[in-house]
């Protein structure tokens, strides 16, 4: 079944086959007839991240925004559409949310499967078929909750100062650890770090565990030790993370 | 998108557009071609349900069991595939539950993307992507609530009561109810019945409502009063109903 073509217009993969860094504007070139040039906001498993939108002139931008969306303010208007599945800031799995342009809407194809249709959706108010409605439900405390911590300004704020305190503590010790991503480039909700060998990212991990912190396995393709500091994970919880890293000893 | 042609083998339908029988063995001819028989087995608009199943030969039967599913025990090797959406007597919604032979995910076509073959998620366990946790979390706690009642064997026994209450107080009273669905195919979840106008049935409604019970409104496309009386529906929630369509004065 043909859908469509995809073209890679940017690729950022070091000669080691690892991601240290997100694409400079010079490396992109958008395709004027191209239907949309799709970005992935947060890169889950090399601790990258986009912190300026490429531009794509009337090319409409795409975003998956699953892993950093509602953690920093955010001009929608900069998108045609953006997706993000809830299990990290929004609220439990089972729902993705999607925001996209009345006009994309209009303009998407009708040779497909009707469920597969935005508009299709949009029509029904999202109520096409039944949804997970407890995802739903949770992911309206979670923005309730957001507005009552001061809304998108002070959630940035606080993720900035999680992520600068793990990177200042990594980065005090280069003896002890290397963190790949590029500084411009490196994630606020994903800090992924390696010690000197696969044995020593296991002590630390066993020691981690140790210390109730668990989770922080670095993703399969990566190794490592990958910090997922999403967020509602609390500076307090950051703090016992940066404990560990100033205080450990192979 | 060309997927495949689906051809109706066997339709119930009355002059008056309602659906108050399922179809007859003998109005059933399955193109022993066809890539399966598919059936809906509990018409939630009209209160049918299949009692027997059709005969396919070697098309493989494939059923959306959706608000049937572990209402009765079930000879699943009947079957080809059944799924059926959690939302009325497995769990929460935001989950499908899928059961379908080995050979049949084998057949699949291979020409359509990876996420629409149940192949992709055979594989990976239903793993491909992250699921609605909480919802099958749940599901596997009505699961267990469901062998702690006795499994399917009582289970259909209670249901079997509840239906026999309510369609023996609606039929004690013909000049007040009208059951349309034909005795052979009544429903066991869905009872469905019309008192004698459009007025009555909301009279009967908003007494309904008075006394607790909600949600008893027929579906737009029958209108009337429809119990939706899936599993955990109590002998005892039937009985409060019961006592209403005996007493219900206009």
């Amino acid at each position: 079944m043909f859908l469509g073509d995809a073209r890679i217009v940017a690729d950022a993969k070091d000669a080691d086959g690892t991601y240290r860094r997100i694409p400079r504007p010079s490396e992109i070139a958008v395709d004027p007839q191209a239907a949309y040039l799709h970005v992935c906001s947060n890169n889950t498993i090399y601790g990258t991240q986009w912190h300026t939108w490429p531009e794509s002139g009337e090319v409409p931008l795409v975003a998956d925004m699953t892993s950093d969306i509602l953690s920093r303010p955010l001009d929608v208007s900069r998108f045609g559409m953006i997706y993000a599945a809830a299990q990290k800031n929004l609220g439990p799995a089972g729902v993705t949310a999607v925001i996209i342009r009345k006009d994309l809407i209009e303009r998407s194809r009708r040779d497909i499967p009707a469920i597969w249709r935005y508009a299709t959706h949009a029509k029904n108010n999202s109520l096409y078929y039944t949804p997970a409605t407890f995802a739903i439900a949770m992911m309206r405390h979670v923005l309730d909750h957001a507005v009552s911590v001061g809304g998108l300004t002070a959630i940035e704020s606080t993720n900035r100062e999680k992520a600068r305190r793990l990177y200042a503590a990594l980065d005090a010790k280069p003896e002890l650890y290397r963190v790949p991503a590029e500084p411009d480039s490196r994630s606020l909700m994903t800090v992924t770090f390696f010690l000197k060998s696969p044995e020593a990212d296991a002590k630390f991990l066993a020691e981690a565990s140790r210390r109730g912190m668990i989770g922080l396995k670095g993703h399969r393709l990566a190794g490592g030790v990958r910090a997922s500091i999403y967020n509602w994970v609390s500076l307090d919880d950051v703090d016992a993370l940066a404990d560990l890293i100033t205080g450990f000893e192979e």
